[in-house]
């Protein structure tokens, strides 16, 4: 169990208290009574003065502005800011294919979070449908109501496909954030992590276990920070060319990983490995850690329960981080997801490109980089200058690579 | 002109400035900056043990709750009490097709009363097709997100075809408010005004003019209410058995009102006649209204521009009213629709009946009873008891008509 411990965050100000007691299912299902979202008027509505700019006749004048221009509903209208989190509810934490209604929780959480740190508004959109062509012509069809898409605990492989597909059929940011989030703050955790050990991130054998949605991202983002040498596994092993029944995403990974063509399990792969990365959800055996090499870098970001207890990783790693707020390195992408997708919104931009999330994750290490340290890779969840500085280095990526309006 | 005035609203106590001096661009323009709404948390995030209650790990518990008892949705979401404004922007307020995007300010203006007057949460959809079925086949598969519909600017007379199937196809309640909205605040006037002149509604002959959303869903609820002789005119005259190429909306008129077998034009119709009821956007010229009976009620609702100026008008009737809050007797949509939608909700009800809307707009004029007057046939549109006498009529009437779940 973790200890009661309480710390100043020296570099917010804030205490931390994160693990003073655990938190009742009383203080959990209090703290959704009702829901966790409201909508507010931006100006009240207080004499018929109000009402008349608020609704008719005033309105009308608007509405006939956007009509003749339509750019101007981006100034007149909430939709151009606002991020539409939208699940199917088929891959939801660590509960799996629990369908829409039951995901609602978790979505209201993610706007909750996108309004406190990216202070944007968003409103979750939860289907009842898994068809991801059905999914890809609802959001199609509500395109004038929202200026972003969140897709959020939808399975893979279905992911890669909604998510290619909606790219394609949209013209503003679209990001499955189980996928991209996870990778960007998993690259800037091994960013802080190298920085510490002063290491060279290209120089490293990389290991991922899990090839679902934040594996395969995760493989991809480190190939494209330069990490020459990934290896992933999912629940069969290896993955690698020739190995038969791969779907179309895992002969991708498979031609494009593991170039030393290791076969086998995570016994073979861990042998010799700087970094786990843990993706699965699968316990890992504490001995096959003993077999990386020195100085190594273990991430067991499966929540709610890591792949390996961080006290026992830290027998064999220098460095541990978990995806959980009670130990130390917590892997977390709320550290990502708001400040990518104000940025982003904040340019104009019409999609999100691979550097635009290069960008993010190494604005989220420099927010840390003057106060690095073994137990201290990454910011604190928490940290209020995460969002905005990656909110500027994504809308500066944006602007680089041409896909920002203004 | 209107001439500036200020009077004090006995009944709420509120001053009533409205119309000391003409509302200018630059204040409308101005209060749609950014657009009128905002999402806000139920709940601040403050420190780790707030992000593990609302987010990973705490809500996991919430969603596989849910999971397993699909009923508590409706306690920690809030989706069950979440209104989704829905227009395709086929019959945006008097522009008429202007599209989705341009009508997205009447839809956050519509959002904004929701919150002022009912305490309801609401959402502004806007989708980018006119076809009815794909309008139901999306919001089928956005059903978990919401608690009810209220459609809003759609065209006739495919907003009758889009009503019925979206009330077959959803278990939550849908209402075209351009209809029963207006048809409610439209009775409760009505009866206001016979209630001012001792007169019984029954007896009345009542000429509707315009055979739209509106004037159908009057027609209708007027005869609900008793009246037993109801004229339609569209824009060919006196809507009779008989006429040629009549939509089947109006084949249904024609065969349930005009009981006299009127033929003609509103001359024809308005000889006589004890209320002249305007939602056509059509003018009329004054002379006709001299053809009226004695002690003859004008609402002449359509808006910006009324079918004949009140002042004219009260040269031939004992009450006017219009759509404008510049003048006495303002009939306005939101009078209703704040308390309807509560109220339903307030119930659990699963659609919303002919009762609910009859009960709706007797406790509107019932607000008002105490204090009616030729120049006050219905509450102000601010006044803040009408939402929650509305709302506990429509709750009482859901528990009657037996379609609320609690």
């Amino acid at each position: 169990m973790t200890q009661a411990r309480t710390e100043t965050d020296s570099m917010t100000g804030s205490r931390m208290n994160d693990a003073a007691a655990p938190v009742t299912d009383a203080e959990i299902f209090g703290g959704h009574e009702g829901g966790k979202l409201s909508v507010a008027a931006t100006r009240p509505i207080a004499d018929p003065r109000d009402l008349s700019i608020a609704y008719t006749p005033g309105v009308a004048k608007v509405s006939r502005a956007i009509a003749e221009d339509a750019a101007l509903a981006q100034r007149y209208t909430w939709a151009d800011r606002l991020v539409a989190v939208v699940s199917d509810g088929t891959a939801v934490l660590g509960l799996g294919d629990i369908g829409a209604s039951a995901s609602l929780p978790v979505m209201e959480g993610k706007a909750v979070l996108f309004k406190t740190f990216g202070g944007l508004d968003s409103i979750p959109l939860v289907l009842d449908t898994t068809d991801v062509d059905e999914i890809v012509e609802t959001l199609v069809r509500l395109r004038p109501s929202f200026g972003a898409v969140n897709l959020e605990d939808i399975s893979a492989p279905r992911c890669f496909e909604l998510e290619d597909k909606l790219k394609e059929a949209l013209d503003c940011p679209v990001m499955h954030d189980d996928q991209h989030g996870t990778a960007i703050v998993a690259l800037a955790a091994l960013r802080g992590a190298n920085l510490v050990l002063e290491r060279d991130i290209a120089a490293e054998r990389v290991v991922i276990s899990g090839a679902g949605a934040a594996g395969v991202a995760c493989a991809r983002i480190l190939q494209a920070a330069g990490v020459a040498d990934v290896t992933v596994l999912d629940s069969k092993g290896i993955i690698h060319a020739g190995r038969a029944g791969l779907n179309p995403i895992k002969e991708q990974l498979a031609a494009t990983t593991n170039s030393s063509g290791l076969t086998g399990g995570l016994a073979e792969a861990l042998r010799g490995a700087d970094v786990f990365l843990g993706l699965s959800g699968a316990t890992i055996d504490e001995s096959l850690l003993g077999a990386m090499a020195d100085d190594a870098i273990v991430f067991a970001l499966s929540n709610p329960d890591p792949e390996v207890h961080p006290e026992v990783a830290a027998k064999y790693a220098r460095i541990v981080a978990t995806g959980r707020s009670d130990f130390p390195n917590q892997i977390n992408n709320v550290l990502a997801f708001p400040g990518v997708f104000r940025g982003a919104l904040d340019a104009g931009a019409r999609s999100i490109t691979e550097n635009m999330k290069l960008a993010a994750a190494e604005a989220i290490v420099a927010v840390a980089s003057d106060d690095l340290g073994p137990d201290r890779i990454v910011p604190s969840a928490l940290d209020p200058r995460v969002a905005p500085e990656v909110a500027a280095a994504v809308a500066k990526a944006a602007a680089n690579d041409g896909v920002a309006q203004q």
